[in-house]
Protein backbone atom coordinates (compact mmCIF):
# COMPACT_ATOMS: atom_id res chain seq x y z
CA UNK A 1 0.00 0.00 0.00
CA UNK A 2 1.76 3.27 -1.25
CA UNK A 3 0.17 6.79 -0.29
CA UNK A 4 -0.02 10.08 -2.05
CA UNK A 5 0.94 12.98 0.35
CA UNK A 6 0.74 16.59 -1.00
CA UNK A 7 2.30 19.64 0.51
CA UNK A 8 3.85 23.00 -0.81
CA UNK A 9 7.43 21.04 -1.80
CA UNK A 10 5.47 19.18 -3.95
CA UNK A 11 3.92 15.86 -4.59
CA UNK A 12 5.15 12.66 -1.79
CA UNK A 13 4.81 8.76 -2.30
CA UNK A 14 4.47 7.05 1.39
CA UNK A 15 4.75 3.52 2.04
CA UNK A 16 2.95 1.74 5.02
CA UNK A 17 5.47 2.94 7.46
CA UNK A 18 4.94 6.29 6.00
CA UNK A 19 8.91 6.79 4.99
CA UNK A 20 9.37 8.95 2.02
CA UNK A 21 9.45 6.51 -0.99
CA UNK A 22 9.55 9.19 -3.74
CA UNK A 23 9.17 12.63 -4.66
CA UNK A 24 8.82 14.73 -7.45
CA UNK A 25 6.43 16.38 -10.29
CA UNK A 26 5.73 12.51 -11.89
CA UNK A 27 5.47 10.27 -9.39
CA UNK A 28 2.03 10.44 -9.84
CA UNK A 29 2.43 9.08 -12.74
CA UNK A 30 5.44 6.19 -11.72
CA UNK A 31 2.96 5.20 -8.88
CA UNK A 32 -0.68 5.42 -10.94
CA UNK A 33 -2.41 3.69 -7.85
CA UNK A 34 -1.67 5.96 -5.28
CA UNK A 35 -4.42 6.08 -2.32
CA UNK A 36 -4.05 10.01 -0.89
CA UNK A 37 -3.02 9.99 2.61
CA UNK A 38 -5.68 9.38 5.33
CA UNK A 39 -5.92 12.63 7.53
CA UNK A 40 -5.59 10.66 11.14
CA UNK A 41 -1.94 9.88 9.16
CA UNK A 42 -0.91 12.79 8.38
CA UNK A 43 0.50 14.23 12.02
CA UNK A 44 2.67 10.76 11.48
CA UNK A 45 3.65 11.16 8.48
CA UNK A 46 4.99 15.09 9.51
CA UNK A 47 7.64 13.16 11.46
CA UNK A 48 9.09 11.74 7.60
CA UNK A 49 9.85 15.58 6.82
CA UNK A 50 12.18 16.53 10.32
CA UNK A 51 15.52 15.74 8.39
CA UNK A 52 17.73 19.57 8.35
CA UNK A 53 16.65 18.86 4.17
CA UNK A 54 13.59 19.31 4.05
CA UNK A 55 13.53 22.54 6.65
CA UNK A 56 16.02 24.51 4.78
CA UNK A 57 13.66 23.52 1.80
CA UNK A 58 10.51 24.34 3.60
CA UNK A 59 11.84 27.60 4.64
CA UNK A 60 13.05 28.54 0.77
CA UNK A 61 9.80 27.53 -0.54
CA UNK A 62 7.53 29.64 2.60
CA UNK A 63 9.73 32.99 2.02
CA UNK A 64 9.40 32.70 -1.80
CA UNK A 65 5.49 32.26 -1.34
CA UNK A 66 5.70 35.03 1.27
CA UNK A 67 7.33 37.45 -0.87
CA UNK A 68 5.28 36.59 -3.74
CA UNK A 69 1.99 37.18 -1.62
CA UNK A 70 3.40 40.44 -0.32
CA UNK A 71 4.13 41.57 -4.17
CA UNK A 72 0.71 40.59 -5.39
CA UNK A 73 -0.92 42.32 -2.95
CA UNK A 74 -0.27 45.75 -3.90
CA UNK A 75 -3.13 46.13 -6.15
CA UNK A 76 -5.14 49.34 -7.66
CA UNK A 77 -6.26 49.79 -3.72
CA UNK A 78 -2.67 50.84 -2.94
CA UNK A 79 -2.00 52.99 -5.80
CA UNK A 80 -5.50 54.98 -5.19
CA UNK A 81 -4.51 55.44 -1.20
CA UNK A 82 -1.04 56.69 -2.00
CA UNK A 83 -1.87 59.41 -4.96
CA UNK A 84 -5.11 60.38 -2.99
CA UNK A 85 -3.02 60.53 0.50
CA UNK A 86 -0.69 63.07 -1.25
CA UNK A 87 -3.27 65.70 -3.26
CA UNK A 88 -4.29 66.45 0.21
CA UNK A 89 -1.01 66.80 1.40
CA UNK A 90 0.20 68.65 -1.87
CA UNK A 91 -3.12 70.85 -1.06
CA UNK A 92 -2.38 71.62 2.40
CA UNK A 93 0.77 72.35 1.31
CA UNK A 94 -0.04 74.49 -1.70
CA UNK A 95 -2.34 76.81 1.12
CA UNK A 96 0.54 77.28 3.31
CA UNK A 97 2.85 78.66 0.38
CA UNK A 98 0.10 80.53 -1.22
CA UNK A 99 -0.70 82.05 2.66
CA UNK A 100 3.22 82.62 3.02
CA UNK A 101 3.83 84.24 -0.61
CA UNK A 102 1.03 86.64 -0.14
CA UNK A 103 2.63 87.66 2.85
CA UNK A 104 5.71 87.95 1.59
CA UNK A 105 5.17 89.49 -1.74
CA UNK A 106 2.94 91.81 0.47
CA UNK A 107 6.11 93.95 1.46
CA UNK A 108 6.28 94.93 -2.07
CA UNK A 109 2.90 95.25 -3.29
CA UNK A 110 0.58 94.76 -0.50
CA UNK A 111 -2.50 95.91 -2.51
CA UNK A 112 -2.24 92.74 -4.99
CA UNK A 113 -3.59 90.48 -2.28
CA UNK A 114 -6.88 92.33 -1.42
CA UNK A 115 -7.40 92.46 -5.47
CA UNK A 116 -6.84 89.26 -6.33
CA UNK A 117 -8.49 86.57 -4.06
CA UNK A 118 -7.95 83.59 -6.09
CA UNK A 119 -5.12 81.62 -4.84
CA UNK A 120 -4.56 80.29 -8.40
CA UNK A 121 -4.49 83.57 -10.45
CA UNK A 122 -2.16 85.50 -7.38
CA UNK A 123 0.49 83.41 -8.23
CA UNK A 124 -0.13 83.51 -11.77
CA UNK A 125 0.65 87.59 -11.69
CA UNK A 126 3.57 87.71 -9.66
CA UNK A 127 5.44 85.48 -11.81
CA UNK A 128 4.45 86.90 -14.78
CA UNK A 129 3.96 90.42 -14.58
CA UNK A 130 5.94 92.95 -12.97
CA UNK A 131 4.71 94.90 -10.46
CA UNK A 132 4.98 97.94 -12.93
CA UNK A 133 2.37 96.52 -15.10
CA UNK A 134 0.36 95.08 -12.10
CA UNK A 135 0.14 98.63 -11.27
CA UNK A 136 -1.16 99.67 -14.83
CA UNK A 137 -3.81 96.55 -15.11
CA UNK A 138 -5.52 97.18 -11.92
CA UNK A 139 -5.75 101.26 -12.01
CA UNK A 140 -3.62 101.42 -9.04
CA UNK A 141 -1.58 104.25 -9.24
CA UNK A 142 0.43 104.06 -6.11
CA UNK A 143 1.21 101.31 -3.43
CA UNK A 144 1.99 101.34 -0.15
CA UNK A 145 4.92 98.42 -0.69
CA UNK A 146 8.39 98.94 -0.54
CA UNK A 147 10.98 99.01 -3.31
CA UNK A 148 13.30 96.39 -2.97
CA UNK A 149 15.55 95.40 -5.45
CA UNK A 150 15.63 92.65 -8.34
CA UNK A 151 17.28 90.55 -6.26
CA UNK A 152 14.60 90.33 -3.64
CA UNK A 153 12.10 90.01 -5.64
CA UNK A 154 13.68 87.13 -7.52
CA UNK A 155 13.57 85.10 -4.69
CA UNK A 156 9.93 85.77 -4.13
CA UNK A 157 9.36 85.09 -7.85
CA UNK A 158 11.02 81.54 -7.19
CA UNK A 159 8.45 80.57 -4.55
CA UNK A 160 6.12 81.73 -6.45
CA UNK A 161 7.02 79.15 -9.59
CA UNK A 162 7.83 76.31 -7.36
CA UNK A 163 4.14 76.61 -5.60
CA UNK A 164 2.67 76.71 -9.30
CA UNK A 165 4.42 73.78 -9.99
CA UNK A 166 3.13 71.80 -6.91
CA UNK A 167 -0.89 72.99 -7.50
CA UNK A 168 -0.03 71.52 -11.67
CA UNK A 169 1.41 68.34 -9.84
CA UNK A 170 -1.63 67.99 -7.91
CA UNK A 171 -4.06 68.28 -11.00
CA UNK A 172 -1.86 66.04 -12.88
CA UNK A 173 -2.79 63.36 -9.85
CA UNK A 174 -6.07 63.63 -10.05
CA UNK A 175 -5.98 63.15 -13.29
CA UNK A 176 -4.12 60.49 -13.46
CA UNK A 177 -6.38 58.88 -10.11
CA UNK A 178 -9.65 59.07 -12.23
CA UNK A 179 -8.01 56.85 -14.72
CA UNK A 180 -6.78 54.20 -12.33
CA UNK A 181 -10.39 54.72 -10.68
CA UNK A 182 -12.21 54.29 -13.69
CA UNK A 183 -10.52 50.63 -14.45
CA UNK A 184 -10.64 49.41 -10.68
CA UNK A 185 -14.17 51.00 -9.28
CA UNK A 186 -16.10 52.78 -12.14
CA UNK A 187 -19.68 52.34 -10.58
CA UNK A 188 -17.34 54.04 -7.35
CA UNK A 189 -15.56 56.43 -9.49
CA UNK A 190 -19.36 58.16 -11.05
CA UNK A 191 -21.45 58.29 -7.77
CA UNK A 192 -19.00 59.27 -5.57
CA UNK A 193 -16.33 61.58 -7.86
CA UNK A 194 -12.66 61.31 -7.92
CA UNK A 195 -12.11 63.06 -4.49
CA UNK A 196 -14.67 61.47 -2.44
CA UNK A 197 -14.42 58.42 -4.05
CA UNK A 198 -10.52 58.25 -3.43
CA UNK A 199 -11.36 59.33 -0.01
CA UNK A 200 -13.32 56.83 1.10
CA UNK A 201 -11.19 53.73 -0.71
CA UNK A 202 -8.62 55.39 1.89
CA UNK A 203 -10.67 55.79 4.87
CA UNK A 204 -12.62 52.14 4.23
CA UNK A 205 -8.95 50.85 3.49
CA UNK A 206 -9.46 49.64 -0.38
CA UNK A 207 -12.13 48.41 -1.98
CA UNK A 208 -12.68 44.77 -0.45
CA UNK A 209 -12.55 46.17 2.61
CA UNK A 210 -15.40 48.85 1.50
CA UNK A 211 -17.51 46.37 -0.18
CA UNK A 212 -17.96 44.33 3.46
CA UNK A 213 -18.55 47.47 5.00
CA UNK A 214 -22.44 48.13 5.86
CA UNK A 215 -23.73 51.45 4.25
CA UNK A 216 -24.57 52.83 7.57
CA UNK A 217 -20.54 52.93 8.11
CA UNK A 218 -20.30 54.47 5.10
CA UNK A 219 -22.57 57.43 5.70
CA UNK A 220 -20.14 58.10 8.54
CA UNK A 221 -16.05 57.51 7.43
CA UNK A 222 -14.80 60.73 8.02
CA UNK A 223 -16.95 61.51 11.19
CA UNK A 224 -15.14 58.99 13.75
CA UNK A 225 -13.82 62.42 16.05
CA UNK A 226 -17.90 63.31 16.40
CA UNK A 227 -19.03 59.33 16.33
CA UNK A 228 -17.05 58.65 19.08
CA UNK A 229 -17.45 61.89 21.19
CA UNK A 230 -21.31 60.94 20.81
CA UNK A 231 -21.27 57.59 22.13
CA UNK A 232 -18.63 58.40 24.97
CA UNK A 233 -20.79 61.85 25.81
CA UNK A 234 -24.04 61.50 24.40
CA UNK A 235 -23.90 64.43 22.23
CA UNK A 236 -25.90 64.02 19.30
CA UNK A 237 -24.62 61.83 16.69
CA UNK A 238 -23.69 62.78 13.38
CA UNK A 239 -25.60 62.21 9.94
CA UNK A 240 -22.64 62.29 7.32
CA UNK A 241 -18.93 62.72 7.43
CA UNK A 242 -17.23 62.68 4.37
CA UNK A 243 -20.14 62.68 2.22
CA UNK A 244 -21.12 65.66 2.77
CA UNK A 245 -19.23 66.95 0.85
CA UNK A 246 -21.26 65.44 -2.99
CA UNK A 247 -22.72 67.54 -4.93
CA UNK A 248 -26.28 65.29 -3.96
CA UNK A 249 -26.00 65.97 -0.36
CA UNK A 250 -25.15 69.17 -0.60
CA UNK A 251 -27.70 70.61 -3.14
CA UNK A 252 -30.39 68.98 -0.47
CA UNK A 253 -32.16 71.59 2.14
CA UNK A 254 -29.67 71.82 5.29
CA UNK A 255 -33.19 69.55 7.02
CA UNK A 256 -32.85 66.78 4.48
CA UNK A 257 -28.87 66.53 4.66
CA UNK A 258 -29.25 63.72 6.81
CA UNK A 259 -31.51 61.55 4.75
CA UNK A 260 -29.97 62.18 1.73
CA UNK A 261 -26.62 61.15 3.39
CA UNK A 262 -28.02 58.12 3.99
CA UNK A 263 -29.45 57.52 0.94
CA UNK A 264 -26.15 58.13 -0.73
CA UNK A 265 -24.60 55.66 1.25
CA UNK A 266 -26.92 52.84 0.36
CA UNK A 267 -26.32 53.27 -3.05
CA UNK A 268 -22.12 53.66 -2.53
CA UNK A 269 -22.73 51.06 -0.67
CA UNK A 270 -24.15 49.06 -3.79
CA UNK A 271 -21.57 50.39 -6.43
CA UNK A 272 -18.87 49.44 -4.14
CA UNK A 273 -20.09 45.54 -4.25
CA UNK A 274 -20.80 46.10 -7.83
CA UNK A 275 -17.18 46.94 -8.74
CA UNK A 276 -15.42 44.42 -6.18
CA UNK A 277 -17.58 41.59 -7.94
CA UNK A 278 -17.18 43.02 -11.25
CA UNK A 279 -20.80 43.78 -11.86
CA UNK A 280 -22.40 45.81 -13.99
CA UNK A 281 -21.91 49.53 -14.60
CA UNK A 282 -25.13 50.95 -12.66
CA UNK A 283 -24.23 53.88 -10.85
CA UNK A 284 -25.51 56.32 -13.57
CA UNK A 285 -29.55 55.29 -12.79
CA UNK A 286 -28.86 55.49 -9.31
CA UNK A 287 -27.07 59.06 -9.47
CA UNK A 288 -31.13 59.61 -11.27
CA UNK A 289 -32.77 57.67 -9.05
CA UNK A 290 -31.00 60.17 -6.16
CA UNK A 291 -31.74 62.97 -7.96
CA UNK A 292 -35.16 62.45 -8.30
CA UNK A 293 -35.50 62.33 -4.42
CA UNK A 294 -34.21 65.65 -4.33
CA UNK B 1 3.94 141.74 14.55
CA UNK B 2 3.78 138.48 12.07
CA UNK B 3 4.46 134.79 13.40
CA UNK B 4 5.48 132.11 11.15
CA UNK B 5 3.78 128.95 12.15
CA UNK B 6 4.59 125.41 10.63
CA UNK B 7 3.11 122.18 10.43
CA UNK B 8 2.84 119.34 8.27
CA UNK B 9 1.31 121.18 5.46
CA UNK B 10 4.18 123.63 5.14
CA UNK B 11 5.32 127.06 6.31
CA UNK B 12 1.89 130.05 7.54
CA UNK B 13 2.23 133.51 7.89
CA UNK B 14 -0.15 134.62 11.26
CA UNK B 15 -1.13 138.18 12.11
CA UNK B 16 -1.70 139.52 15.49
CA UNK B 17 -5.47 138.00 15.60
CA UNK B 18 -3.68 134.47 14.79
CA UNK B 19 -5.67 134.97 11.23
CA UNK B 20 -3.50 133.43 7.94
CA UNK B 21 -1.94 136.37 6.23
CA UNK B 22 0.27 134.20 3.71
CA UNK B 23 0.99 130.37 3.05
CA UNK B 24 4.02 128.25 1.04
CA UNK B 25 7.03 127.59 1.26
CA UNK B 26 8.91 131.18 0.38
CA UNK B 27 6.99 133.20 3.03
CA UNK B 28 10.45 133.14 4.62
CA UNK B 29 11.79 135.05 2.19
CA UNK B 30 8.67 137.41 2.02
CA UNK B 31 8.60 138.21 5.67
CA UNK B 32 12.83 137.88 6.71
CA UNK B 33 11.64 139.26 10.33
CA UNK B 34 9.08 136.51 11.58
CA UNK B 35 8.87 135.47 15.24
CA UNK B 36 7.90 131.46 15.78
CA UNK B 37 4.46 131.46 17.20
CA UNK B 38 4.68 131.16 20.89
CA UNK B 39 3.70 128.16 22.33
CA UNK B 40 0.52 129.19 24.32
CA UNK B 41 -0.85 130.67 21.35
CA UNK B 42 -0.60 127.55 19.39
CA UNK B 43 -4.22 126.16 20.39
CA UNK B 44 -6.19 129.49 19.36
CA UNK B 45 -3.85 129.56 15.83
CA UNK B 46 -5.32 126.10 15.03
CA UNK B 47 -8.98 127.27 15.19
CA UNK B 48 -7.93 129.09 11.40
CA UNK B 49 -7.19 126.10 10.30
CA UNK B 50 -11.22 124.63 10.88
CA UNK B 51 -11.92 125.29 7.42
CA UNK B 52 -12.50 122.54 4.99
CA UNK B 53 -9.74 123.27 2.66
CA UNK B 54 -7.10 122.74 5.49
CA UNK B 55 -9.18 119.88 6.58
CA UNK B 56 -8.97 118.26 3.00
CA UNK B 57 -4.98 119.10 2.49
CA UNK B 58 -4.76 117.35 6.41
CA UNK B 59 -6.43 114.40 5.17
CA UNK B 60 -4.25 114.01 2.21
CA UNK B 61 -1.25 114.58 3.70
CA UNK B 62 -1.93 112.62 6.59
CA UNK B 63 -2.34 109.90 4.12
CA UNK B 64 0.42 110.15 2.10
CA UNK B 65 2.66 110.70 4.98
CA UNK B 66 1.25 107.27 6.58
CA UNK B 67 1.74 105.31 3.37
CA UNK B 68 5.86 106.44 3.29
CA UNK B 69 6.15 105.48 6.56
CA UNK B 70 4.69 102.05 5.95
CA UNK B 71 6.36 101.83 2.82
CA UNK B 72 10.08 102.60 4.55
CA UNK B 73 9.12 99.98 7.54
CA UNK B 74 9.94 96.94 5.17
CA UNK B 75 13.66 96.99 6.04
CA UNK B 76 15.63 93.78 6.03
CA UNK B 77 14.03 92.84 8.77
CA UNK B 78 11.18 92.20 7.33
CA UNK B 79 12.61 90.39 4.27
CA UNK B 80 15.11 88.55 6.41
CA UNK B 81 11.60 87.11 8.43
CA UNK B 82 10.16 86.34 5.71
CA UNK B 83 12.79 84.47 4.10
CA UNK B 84 13.68 82.00 7.52
CA UNK B 85 9.54 81.31 7.90
CA UNK B 86 9.46 79.97 4.43
CA UNK B 87 12.54 78.23 4.49
CA UNK B 88 11.25 76.55 7.66
CA UNK B 89 7.67 76.10 6.18
CA UNK B 90 9.93 74.50 3.11
CA UNK B 91 11.96 71.88 5.84
CA UNK B 92 8.90 70.59 7.25
CA UNK B 93 6.93 70.39 2.94
CA UNK B 94 10.33 68.32 1.93
CA UNK B 95 9.68 66.00 5.43
CA UNK B 96 6.16 65.53 4.34
CA UNK B 97 6.82 65.03 0.93
CA UNK B 98 9.98 62.81 1.20
CA UNK B 99 8.05 60.26 3.79
CA UNK B 100 4.95 60.34 1.07
CA UNK B 101 7.18 59.27 -1.59
CA UNK B 102 9.44 56.75 0.39
CA UNK B 103 5.97 54.81 1.18
CA UNK B 104 4.73 55.10 -2.14
CA UNK B 105 7.93 53.88 -3.86
CA UNK B 106 7.84 51.17 -1.26
CA UNK B 107 5.17 49.47 -3.63
CA UNK B 108 7.14 48.92 -6.43
CA UNK B 109 10.52 48.77 -5.22
CA UNK B 110 9.99 48.20 -0.92
CA UNK B 111 14.06 47.68 -0.54
CA UNK B 112 15.32 50.70 -1.71
CA UNK B 113 14.07 52.50 1.31
CA UNK B 114 15.57 51.01 3.77
CA UNK B 115 19.23 50.69 1.60
CA UNK B 116 18.87 54.43 1.37
CA UNK B 117 18.15 56.69 4.50
CA UNK B 118 19.17 59.40 3.30
CA UNK B 119 16.55 61.90 2.04
CA UNK B 120 18.10 63.95 -0.62
CA UNK B 121 20.10 60.61 -2.42
CA UNK B 122 16.99 58.63 -2.06
CA UNK B 123 14.84 61.47 -4.01
CA UNK B 124 17.51 61.82 -6.49
CA UNK B 125 17.74 57.66 -7.24
CA UNK B 126 14.01 57.60 -7.72
CA UNK B 127 14.15 60.01 -10.26
CA UNK B 128 17.26 59.64 -11.59
CA UNK B 129 17.74 55.27 -12.09
CA UNK B 130 15.00 53.10 -13.15
CA UNK B 131 14.20 49.91 -10.64
CA UNK B 132 16.70 47.87 -12.79
CA UNK B 133 19.35 49.88 -12.55
CA UNK B 134 18.94 50.44 -8.60
CA UNK B 135 18.95 46.64 -8.24
CA UNK B 136 21.93 46.31 -10.29
CA UNK B 137 24.12 49.00 -8.65
CA UNK B 138 22.26 47.76 -4.95
CA UNK B 139 23.42 44.07 -5.56
CA UNK B 140 19.64 43.09 -4.71
CA UNK B 141 18.45 40.51 -7.45
CA UNK B 142 15.30 40.27 -6.36
CA UNK B 143 12.40 42.30 -4.51
CA UNK B 144 9.17 42.03 -3.05
CA UNK B 145 7.83 45.33 -5.15
CA UNK B 146 4.92 45.63 -7.44
CA UNK B 147 5.30 45.60 -11.08
CA UNK B 148 3.79 48.64 -11.98
CA UNK B 149 3.20 49.81 -15.20
CA UNK B 150 4.90 52.83 -17.07
CA UNK B 151 1.92 55.38 -15.81
CA UNK B 152 2.06 54.17 -12.55
CA UNK B 153 5.82 54.62 -11.87
CA UNK B 154 5.38 57.83 -13.82
CA UNK B 155 3.23 59.75 -11.17
CA UNK B 156 6.08 58.75 -8.11
CA UNK B 157 9.24 60.53 -10.19
CA UNK B 158 6.51 63.62 -10.58
CA UNK B 159 6.15 63.63 -7.35
CA UNK B 160 10.26 63.16 -6.83
CA UNK B 161 10.94 65.60 -9.10
CA UNK B 162 8.75 68.36 -7.64
CA UNK B 163 10.53 67.58 -3.40
CA UNK B 164 13.73 67.96 -5.37
CA UNK B 165 12.70 71.18 -6.86
CA UNK B 166 11.71 72.26 -3.54
CA UNK B 167 14.63 71.39 -1.69
CA UNK B 168 16.93 73.36 -3.84
CA UNK B 169 14.38 76.17 -3.51
CA UNK B 170 15.30 76.15 0.28
CA UNK B 171 18.98 75.80 -0.59
CA UNK B 172 18.39 78.72 -2.89
CA UNK B 173 16.89 81.13 0.05
CA UNK B 174 19.53 79.81 2.97
CA UNK B 175 22.16 81.32 0.37
CA UNK B 176 19.97 84.38 -0.21
CA UNK B 177 19.16 84.92 3.10
CA UNK B 178 23.40 84.63 4.34
CA UNK B 179 23.49 87.67 1.55
CA UNK B 180 21.45 90.09 3.20
CA UNK B 181 22.39 89.11 6.62
CA UNK B 182 25.89 89.49 5.79
CA UNK B 183 24.79 93.36 5.33
CA UNK B 184 22.10 93.80 7.69
CA UNK B 185 23.90 92.17 10.70
CA UNK B 186 27.24 90.62 9.77
CA UNK B 187 28.42 90.06 13.55
CA UNK B 188 24.89 88.22 14.33
CA UNK B 189 25.32 86.08 11.11
CA UNK B 190 29.41 85.41 12.31
CA UNK B 191 28.31 84.05 15.39
CA UNK B 192 25.10 82.55 15.30
CA UNK B 193 25.20 81.33 11.85
CA UNK B 194 22.17 81.87 8.88
CA UNK B 195 19.61 79.14 10.43
CA UNK B 196 19.94 80.35 14.05
CA UNK B 197 20.72 83.98 13.56
CA UNK B 198 17.27 84.21 11.40
CA UNK B 199 15.36 82.29 13.99
CA UNK B 200 16.57 84.39 16.53
CA UNK B 201 15.51 87.70 14.39
CA UNK B 202 12.21 86.06 13.70
CA UNK B 203 11.58 85.95 17.41
CA UNK B 204 13.05 88.93 18.90
CA UNK B 205 10.64 90.35 16.02
CA UNK B 206 13.24 91.85 13.96
CA UNK B 207 16.92 93.35 14.68
CA UNK B 208 16.28 96.49 17.02
CA UNK B 209 14.39 94.60 19.11
CA UNK B 210 16.27 92.06 19.69
CA UNK B 211 19.18 94.73 20.43
CA UNK B 212 17.35 95.47 22.90
CA UNK B 213 16.46 91.95 24.58
CA UNK B 214 18.63 91.64 28.09
CA UNK B 215 20.70 88.70 26.87
CA UNK B 216 18.94 86.57 29.53
CA UNK B 217 15.86 86.58 27.39
CA UNK B 218 17.68 86.43 23.90
CA UNK B 219 19.32 82.74 25.57
CA UNK B 220 15.79 81.52 26.36
CA UNK B 221 14.11 82.48 23.08
CA UNK B 222 12.39 79.56 21.66
CA UNK B 223 12.27 78.12 24.92
CA UNK B 224 8.51 80.06 26.00
CA UNK B 225 6.65 76.63 26.24
CA UNK B 226 8.94 75.60 28.95
CA UNK B 227 9.13 79.05 30.36
CA UNK B 228 6.08 79.10 30.92
CA UNK B 229 5.85 75.68 32.22
CA UNK B 230 7.90 76.64 34.83
CA UNK B 231 6.81 79.67 35.88
CA UNK B 232 2.90 78.03 36.05
CA UNK B 233 4.25 74.78 37.75
CA UNK B 234 7.18 75.62 39.12
CA UNK B 235 9.04 72.99 37.32
CA UNK B 236 12.68 73.65 36.57
CA UNK B 237 12.91 76.42 34.45
CA UNK B 238 14.96 76.14 31.00
CA UNK B 239 17.91 76.72 30.37
CA UNK B 240 18.53 77.21 26.62
CA UNK B 241 15.86 77.63 24.10
CA UNK B 242 16.80 77.57 20.44
CA UNK B 243 20.09 78.09 21.26
CA UNK B 244 20.83 74.55 22.00
CA UNK B 245 21.28 73.90 18.36
CA UNK B 246 24.31 76.02 18.23
CA UNK B 247 28.18 74.68 17.51
CA UNK B 248 29.27 75.82 20.69
CA UNK B 249 26.26 74.77 22.68
CA UNK B 250 26.62 71.17 21.32
CA UNK B 251 30.31 70.59 21.67
CA UNK B 252 30.07 71.38 25.55
CA UNK B 253 29.54 68.87 27.97
CA UNK B 254 25.83 68.04 28.62
CA UNK B 255 26.11 69.62 32.12
CA UNK B 256 27.81 72.69 31.43
CA UNK B 257 25.71 73.37 27.59
CA UNK B 258 23.30 75.85 30.35
CA UNK B 259 26.44 77.66 31.06
CA UNK B 260 27.91 77.72 27.26
CA UNK B 261 24.40 78.85 26.10
CA UNK B 262 24.22 82.05 28.99
CA UNK B 263 27.77 82.72 27.48
CA UNK B 264 26.57 82.98 24.12
CA UNK B 265 23.88 84.57 24.68
CA UNK B 266 25.55 87.31 26.27
CA UNK B 267 27.94 87.62 22.82
CA UNK B 268 25.45 87.45 20.71
CA UNK B 269 23.45 90.16 22.51
CA UNK B 270 26.39 92.25 22.05
CA UNK B 271 26.64 91.21 18.14
CA UNK B 272 23.03 92.64 17.98
CA UNK B 273 23.53 96.12 19.27
CA UNK B 274 26.80 96.08 17.30
CA UNK B 275 24.77 95.45 14.16
CA UNK B 276 21.84 97.77 15.18
CA UNK B 277 24.18 100.85 15.99
CA UNK B 278 26.61 99.85 12.79
CA UNK B 279 29.46 99.03 15.32
CA UNK B 280 32.80 97.43 14.32
CA UNK B 281 32.72 93.59 13.14
CA UNK B 282 33.80 91.82 16.44
CA UNK B 283 32.05 88.54 15.76
CA UNK B 284 35.05 86.17 15.14
CA UNK B 285 36.74 87.48 18.72
CA UNK B 286 33.74 86.56 20.35
CA UNK B 287 34.01 82.88 18.76
CA UNK B 288 37.47 82.27 19.82
CA UNK B 289 36.82 83.52 23.41
CA UNK B 290 33.65 81.37 23.82
CA UNK B 291 35.95 78.41 22.16
CA UNK B 292 38.36 78.99 24.51
CA UNK B 293 36.09 78.27 27.37
CA UNK B 294 35.29 75.22 26.22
Amino acid sequence: MKYLFQNILGDFVLDNALDIVAEGKDVKKKYPHLKPLPEDKVAKALFSFKDQKYFDKFYQKNLELTKNAIKESVSADGLIIQTISNIIELERTCNLLTKRLREWYGLYFPELSKRVPDQERFIELVFHKSKKELMQDLKQPETMGADLTKEDVEEIILLAKQTHALIKLRYQHEKYLEKIMKKHCPNLLELAGVTIGAKLLELGKGLKHLAMLPASTIQLLGAEKALFRHLKTGSRSPKYGILLQHQLVQQAKPSLRGKMARMLADKISLCCRLDYFKGEFKAKEYWKELEGKL
